[in-house]
């Protein structure tokens, strides 16, 4: 049994797979701020997975965490998991003598990636774009993940599409992620809400020009992460995940609009298709947690092989 | 031995190389238009260059092409090659017969990435820019090509990142091609010579204005090519080659100049160090011949592979 967890900044999901890939058990829980907390929600996951499928904690071969921040290649160590109030930690260190089997650690949007291309992915390649408050994606072709040479491939974020645009946190004009970031989006909203962004495409609904400008900015944004994605990286397939999916179909089909409209004149971008290419990643799916498991599991063959 | 070419749309410049990757021989010669030109002009080549080695055809264990256009996943089939009057055309059919040896083809750009990874590339990944009249790239990473779904990753040329930038021939505003390729460049300064954009530099030096801002679009366009390839690739080096590559220096330290203005403001951008990533690719390498012949030995393996 291989587990998966993928550790938010609010909640812990958390799977058990077995070695055919297929889901025995789903848990989740509230994450514990700052290292220790990180540690123990994630023994906390694991003891609750195990009780609910029955077994004992020797069943398991092998763990995978996906976490926000930076994850140094080859490595289980986190840092600048701003969100979780980790500054470094080394996942493996800290848990491997607790729980006795090899923990594989990635980035949350990496292994999110792996676990959409799994379970939802069409063949081919695919690029996963996360919308959250910021905005990032990863790529998986073949079944394997592009990391590039420093692991920050997919960083699309930062790219500027508009020397005009709205000023980005980073110090840039026009970045993908001022225009749709859901942290920008509610900075420039400015109104407080739990959802903000929801908030913008209610108040879009009834009119609200401040919240039509916002709304379109959204689109506008992602249309140009998804136009990168594929020209860059040749993604037969753009899943949208993270918490600003949450809108479903209404922010879909503003997408697809967009690109639509801005292919209109250029017969090379329609050919493209690319509203065609862009689907959700469905409500609820275990994606990130499963993709965990698979990164937990590639880990341990890794380290099968580097013993010979 | 291997054989490479890059079949250019007015020269061919074909290498020989031994299995541990030396250069044996080189020849360049002027291309032939259409499709039986493209097949007259590789025989004669590798007629040449068994001359020069002073070997038979006979010692010739694979031929590898690079050629402009598309090139059909996994065969050997040209289409739209329009510098070189093909439309479509099978280069293994049309040459296994006549040289009695497996025939592989790629992309030129990609060809060109991966001989300029074998012979120039840092260790990790790298991108590699060309500038000609159109603007396209290819990654390579851990030694190996990112093709991506349909073969067409690393198509930056039609990305926009100026809403309010030049019209391109696409269709669309402000794609990087509009900015900075050679035929964009040359329509725009509008004045006849052989060598527009070099005419562009020189007239700029000579503080024209318009070639001044001419100037600048074309670094503006090659700094945001290499920013999509870093954020969206994490290629460790971007190689610089083409035709406007000629200007060596001239091109080089403008470029640096505008990656390093534009990060001005950005913490984040100033720390990916762009600037110091960009590299030319050396004045005479030949490095797309030379990336034709590993495909053409990638390829003949493969044969072998799926032959059991």
């Amino acid at each position: 049994m291989r587990v998966g967890l993928d550790v938010g900044g609010t909640k812990t999901d958390a799977v058990a797979v077995d070695d055919d890939g297929r889901l025995l058990g789903r848990v989740r829980l509230a994450t514990e701020r700052g290292s220790g907390g990180v540690v123990r929600t994630v023994v906390a996951a694991v003891d609750l997975l195990t009780a609910e499928a029955g077994v004992r904690r020797a069943a398991i071969s092998t763990v995978g965490i996906g976490m926000p921040g930076q994850v140094r290649p080859g490595t289980a160590r986190v840092v600048h998991a701003v969100n979780l109030g980790v500054e470094e930690l080394d996942l493996a260190a800290a848990l491997e003598p607790v729980l006795h089997v090899p923990v594989g650690v990635e980035n949350d949007v990496k292994a999110a990636a792996l676990g959409a291309h799994a379970l939802h992915g069409p063949g081919g390649s695919m690029a996963y774009l996360n919308l959250g408050t910021g905005i990032a994606a990863a790529i998986v072709a073949d079944g394997v993940l592009w990391r590039g040479g420093r692991g920050t491939a997919g960083e699309v974020g930062h790219i500027s599409v508009d020397p005009a645009g709205p000023l980005c946190r980073c110090g840039q004009r026009g970045c993908i992620e001022a225009f749709a970031g859901g942290g920008a989006l509610a900075e420039r909203w400015g109104r407080s809400g739990a959802l903000p962004v929801r908030d913008v495409f209610d108040a879009a609904d009834g009119g609200d020009p401040r919240a039509l400008l916002l709304r379109a900015s959204l689109a506008r944004g992602v249309a140009a992460a998804i136009r990168v994605l594929v020209l860059t990286a040749d993604a037969d397939a753009v899943v949208l995940g993270g918490g600003i999916t949450a809108l479903g179909e209404r922010l879909r089909t503003d997408v697809a609009a967009e690109l639509t409209r801005s292919a209109a004149a250029s017969p090379f971008m329609r050919s493209l298709r690319l509203d065609e290419r862009v689907r959700l990643l469905p409500a609820g799916s275990p994606a990130a947690a499963f993709g965990a498991a698979l990164i937990g599991a590639a880990h341990d063959s890794e380290e099968v092989l580097a013993r010979g």
